[in-house]
């Protein structure tokens, strides 16, 4: 099903908080940064008419609309993108799959394993016909962090033997800060594990291309109880996480979340240690890749700061001159210009993650649950 | 002139090149992020119809016109916004405000002075008429800047006794890289005091708040001659400006600026010392503030790195969550935001900088290369 | 047993390698910097009379020797400093107390359990007798994180909830490097672990002033056959470990430490995580601490980097002016200090770390041996 | 004047103040780091019976005296250390070299020109009887500015064409800090200027190995009156200063000097940039020296922080295993290193800076001064 080039692709999007307006931003934005087919933003999808009529207009979508499935059902949609919580990632994505759409899904992909079988499943099916199915993990499309994956790929790192992984915030040191349905574990799944520990695994494998074989976790909620709407309530996810992999290729990780971090606000950091090279990455920074080339004369070895903003970096060429630095939402447009890319081609399989990519990471995730439960035993994969 | 509520706001922008990309991304992007008119992306202005036409396609332009001064007359156009090289500045401008317009006129004001101050004059009288016309010296408007100066307003700095700004650049390292008209007296005026140097002193003051009194300068061409179109060209222009400025209230400040500062892509660096503070900036880092708090116990001391992404800090509420960084774009945003602001408010004297803050910076520019001349003596404004 | 103020203390340092080298330009040092009880560099002590005569002369001690047992037994001896391997740490240690000397001696405390016990139980008798036994860890001396250990001791982080500690080192990434006896378990004990970790772990300990109730470890080999002198040879020590650690108190703890992070020389990295504020530290920069003072406004919030030179910083009074950084041998010499200063109070318990700390310690490393042994299961302590 | 290997070289220190104790500290510690002649702290000499006699006795030397000129003349002294303030040095200067002594001077060699050359051919007439005449810049022995040294002598920073070097520190930013005789002209000379601008001036000529030809200067006194015993006293030397200098070979330097720069400790920061590659240095992190390659493919360019402190960069055999950092006071032992070799080596050409190397600079700072009273204008070398 490669896209005919006589018309735009427009695009359905299901959410309009927080994630639906960093994808609104991608979508105003690709086709001025980047040579991909058109795309038209078509209509924006809630479920309460006045607030999403709001968001139409505030973030340039021709219309509103509060009825999903509605909207997958017209012809004039190609592309549904489903920014809603994790819940409803499964029946919305399989029903689009089915109803021919191009598919962009927020991770997490689902939040149990059987739905996110069910998704790969469609999204296999659906592949068939041509159709992206795509995962949104956006941090893969950070520049620095795809220049990394290429130094990887190209063997500047030699064999990795050990990643570090850490994914720190603070927006939970107030003891004082109310429960949230993001702090109960009917509702949310997990806690830092779900929420970030995800992406900084997500990194680990995507930045390696190794799959983890087994793990050992642990889980702790550092503030056991928070107020609630009748006093005290407990909290019943986890506030930090810890684990250690064993990938592919005998390689060891290992992975640290926390919504309890003083003063990190946003701190997704990445350390790759192979036997002919380094890298280091820190969020908070997004612009720079810190990359030691071991092989180098000792007397001039360390790590060298590269600023990512040149023309020969990804995704840079679409922006601006060298040294003018990109934010945090352009990881959306970059992720859009992929996705509408593979569509143009018609090669579903051009675009990573695939929804097996989010299954296979949910296991990993489910893996470190596991570990904590059984006192922090190895889970195999 | 306060803007009628009900219809949008339509811009023209005359221009399509690197500043004409930044531009149409603000326009693009300031009525989802902030509370402002809804605009128009009306029509984009460039004397290559072909091109021009792509460029509204690719930016998002409803239309595209080869002559301004068709579009000046236009009633459906409030705004114009010129991205053109300087030397067109004054005639757009003038005619644009003399049509009632509304102008955002990219730095620098004019190429002589003669031309801006007409500018000047026209400014005035378009302001008794309620109409905006304002100067676009973006970097006002990076929130750490813009921190910054609310910060030394607010005395956190006490006083500021020393002032140092540089803006390094390494493009013009490789000295085979080829003649341009950046590099001819006659076309571009100056070199790096201009074009960079400009920025550095612009923020001296804007976040002094101090007006300069008196300059000592130097320039100086590093690679003397380049190859041009039959064969070896002298460049007439500086490759490397330095000053010292005399500042209202008795500080002094050094400004070093180049474009063969070697591995430095966009280094836009500012440090203030007060008697009770200090701070410091990189444009290369642009999302952090150094803050130094001399009052703090000797032992606690030092600059603190505030990541300048929470929503007490200017123009992040109308962005992301804490932690998740902007980019260089964003001043932009942040711009047309101000702009349509003052336009709403019917308040012209709301924006800054105005025509009249970049007539006196270029007569500081002009100080220096007076200096300069006179062997390095000093010269008053 | 304080000291007669009428002469001045005499050392005999058992050692002269790396440590011994360290610790002799601590007692050159001492007097010149602080204020202490005068000391003489007596005698210097190893197997090889040629090579320890050599030592004596470079290293500035008056006299060599060659057996131990002889030095401690002589009356014009006050301190026994031990450098030596640790398997002889209990023998000489413990003849040392029992002879009436101080002892000083470098970590680890033992290399078993047994050894240990009967190490602390000889210090708490020479305690009885006014014998100070001293355990070197030095890194307790490195004026930023003593500054760290009185601003958490102050309560200017409040409850601790997670800390991170890592030390990394790369002296191991070249996978033929040679076996050495360091990466033997009969002679060696442990890797990573034993050698480095340890430092982490007690900083933990010492930076928070809570024990360990329980811990997860793990170790892991990452090259696991070096060149021998029969050719390859299996490493039976952890080229990396992994362990979490909960606190009294109910904080919980990281620790990561290796052998094979390439690029890093000597990084002993640790985090603090308070609900009032925050630390962090790298040895690799070691004057430097970075402060979180999380009380402090919003906008004007994030880390401090404290240059730790000023007067008021520990130790710094008998250094040099603010800013002239100090470097990694002046821990000793604090350490130096310290004992001195508790040997002229007649109060062994003046010394921190004693023996018995150490001896806690060595649990804590056992325990995550033991737990990686059980497949990564909670162990208590 | 080789020295006879048969005895320990001995040292007669003149002051023991500040710098007094650093170069104690350098005596007592050179020969346990360095292959070089053993020496012997023979004798400190001060005005003060009582000060001086304590001063032996903590710093370690083997004899206190008050008349310079009576140590002068004795025999058993070979190296005559001079810390006394400036207007001395000329005197004890000559005399030393006349009774036959190695001398080591403090910066800066005197306080005016007719001294110094009279202190340069006292030097000369010495060098042919084979005695060394060292000037203590001190700072040309951190081992990052003597790798950084190294790499441009090997080319590879290919042609430098513009260098940043600023000595900023902060003890003079409160403005009822009394007057002292260092804010006197008649007794200090200059300000910032002669104290600390002259380190960052000696360093872009050691570093580039070109000579200043000509210069343009400025000085400015930011506060102009300080608390003096009879109420307020005017200060009369300069606060902060700024200078260009023009290079042989045809670079550009800048330079600025401040005391009043708000938190910074001891910030001598240089930056030096070339066709083929840059380096950047700040004395508050000394241990590190970055290094850019402009040579490396793009993707890959930055500035690399190399930890200085391998056996393969300069001086640090002598020391401690990679990653264990050293400090400020380790400039001094390097020199002693350097100055005994000479003196061992019987080549007093072997020791940089000689005493015309410090003649050469003190013109450069002349010329400053002279350009300043000139309203700015160049003076030539």
């Amino acid at each position: 099903m490669p896209h005919p080039a006589d018309r735009p692709l427009a695009v359905a999007l299901i959410g309009y908080e927080f994630m639906g307006r960093a994808h609104s931003q991608a979508w105003r934005t690709v086709n001025a940064a980047f040579e991909t087919p058109p795309v038209i933003r078509r209509v924006i999808v809630g479920r309460d008419q006045e607030r999403v009529g709001a968001a139409a207009q505030r973030l340039g979508w021709e219309e509103s609309a509060t009825d999903w499935r509605d909207v997958i059902a017209r012809d004039d949609i190609d592309i549904v993108d489903i920014c809603t919580p994790g819940f409803l990632h499964a029946e919305i994505a399989i029903a689009a799959l089915e109803a021919g759409k191009h598919v962009l899904c927020e991770k997490p992909l689902a939040n149990d394993p059987a739905e996110a079988e069910a998704m790969v499943a469609a999204a296999r099916a659906a592949a068939e016909r041509g159709q992206v199915a795509a995962l949104g993990f956006n941090y893969r499309r950070v520049p620095a962090l795809a220049h990394a994956r290429d130094l990887v790929a190209a063997g500047r790192l030699g064999t990795i033997r050990q990643v570090r992984a850490s994914y720190l915030q603070d927006w939970l040191v107030d003891e004082e800060a109310p429960m949230t349905w993001r702090l109960r574990r009917e509702t949310a799944g997990s806690g830092a594990l779900g929420d970030i520990a995800s992406h900084a695994i997500d990194q680990v494998q995507y930045l390696t291309g190794a799959r983890t074989l087994a793990v050992r976790g642990r889980l702790a909620t550092l503030v056991p109880e928070r107020p609630g709407e009748d006093g005290p309530e407990p909290v019943t996810v986890d506030d930090a996480a810890w684990a250690t992999l064993e990938l592919e290729g005998g390689a060891f990780a290992s992975v640290e979340a926390s919504r309890v971090a003083t003063g990190c606000k946003n701190q997704l950091r990445i350390e790759l240690f192979g036997n002919r090279g380094a890298l280091r990455f820190d969020l908070e920074s997004p612009n720079e890749l810190w990359f030691l080339d071991a092989t180098a004369p000792i007397a001039e070895q360390g790590y060298t700061r590269i600023l990512v903003t040149e023309p020969e970096h990804p995704y840079l060429a679409g922006w601006w001159p060298q040294g003018h630095v990109l934010g945090w939402e352009h990881t959306f447009t970059h992720q859009a210009r992929d996705l509408l890319q593979a569509v143009a081609a018609g090669h579903p399989g051009a675009f990573s993650p695939a929804f097996e990519d989010g299954l296979a990471l949910q296991r990993v995730l489910d893996a470190v649950i596991a570990s904590d439960a059984q006192d922090g035993r190895t889970v195999a994969l």
